[in-house]
């Protein structure tokens, strides 16, 4: 994707190199760093995100090839701007799914969202601990194959273990280590793949 | 406002209690500062916020009075689902505005807003510097005397000057001392006074 990038963007890039060594990341795993710490701000991040370069590729490939991209809430759809974005709160029947299986609105989201896509699809996660832990239990039962889940809950209740159990069940995932996350987490791994571009990273 | 609080909010709001205090805030400013560190899950913030209390009683009583509620982007107002907002970037004319007159469309969308909006209404910045530098220029000729600016860019470029500008300024104001801020901060201000109900705080 080619995208004109903005003369504060290309001077914020270069603040930021000289703040923290992204040398040691694989391309898009560099990518995906150096756009959360552009969005934060924030130089700490470059050690809380855990990725796989692999799944990253396999991720972008998915979305430029126009794969369905999924997220929990409408905060990460909005930090998005380049392409089609589903949100999981929307579909119908959320409310009732919710309300008769005893889960939270962003898990019933989710369920209903992975019957539409079980195959193949982006799932970014920005908000809500449950959300995650609904996909990996649809991965378990093999009623969802997700190309990429970008799984970044935030909060003290509940992110770190989602996120740890991401991890551990080997499905291709991005990821972070402490109770930190966000939507404008999720929405900047989400933007690092869309703008990366071969060879040179994402400038 | 009453609302019905999520069992798991409830977990969080003590968790958070229990890793940070929050005894030496004002009400109002602990609200705001409360609900950043919930929102972030991060209680580095509670030495970053700066704000009057004054400034949020002033601003609460706006927001409460049905008073305009401006972001400067869209990732702000997805952030806040109690109320109407109103969003610069989409007022129309604002891209012919930006380039005619060499703003960046954030500030350009802040300059249309404050022609429609110029007395009482609250203001929420949490993505463009160059938003938040349009206010205090729209302030200081007169045309524009807020109720309240919630001034929380982010970035490595601007952010950490127009936020300093913001409180030398004189104007009631929420901000942020460093580089950090972002919509999900702004928005969590916004939602802290929305949410609070005297006397013990927005729980």
């Amino acid at each position: 994707m080619r995208r004109t990038v903005h003369p504060i963007e290309t001077e914020s890039y270069r603040i930021m190199r000289s703040r923290a060594d992204f040398d040691r990341f694989a391309p898009l795993t560099r990518a995906v760093v150096e756009r959360v710490v552009h969005t934060t701000a924030d130089p700490s991040w470059t050690g809380e995100v855990v990725a796989d370069e692999d799944a990253l590729r396999q991720g972008r490939d998915a979305l430029l090839s126009g794969a369905p991209l999924i997220t929990d809430v409408r905060m990460v759809a909005s930090g998005i701007t380049a392409r089609e974005v589903t949100i999981g709160l929307d579909f119908p029947g959320v409310a009732e799914l919710a309300a008769s299986e005893g889960l939270t609105r962003s898990a019933a989201g989710m369920r209903l969202a992975a019957r539409e896509h079980p195959r193949g699809a982006v799932w970014a996660v920005g908000n809500a601990p449950t959300a995650l832990t609904e996909l990996l239990r649809l991965a378990e039962t093999g009623e969802l194959e997700p190309a990429l889940i970008i799984g970044v809950p935030v909060g003290f209740v509940g992110a770190v273990d989602s996120k740890a159990a991401l991890r551990r069940s080997g499905l291709p995932a991005v990821s972070t280590l402490t109770e930190r996350g966000g939507a404008a987490i999720a929405a900047a791994a989400v933007n690092a793949l869309l703008y990366w571009a071969e060879p040179g990273g994402n400038r």
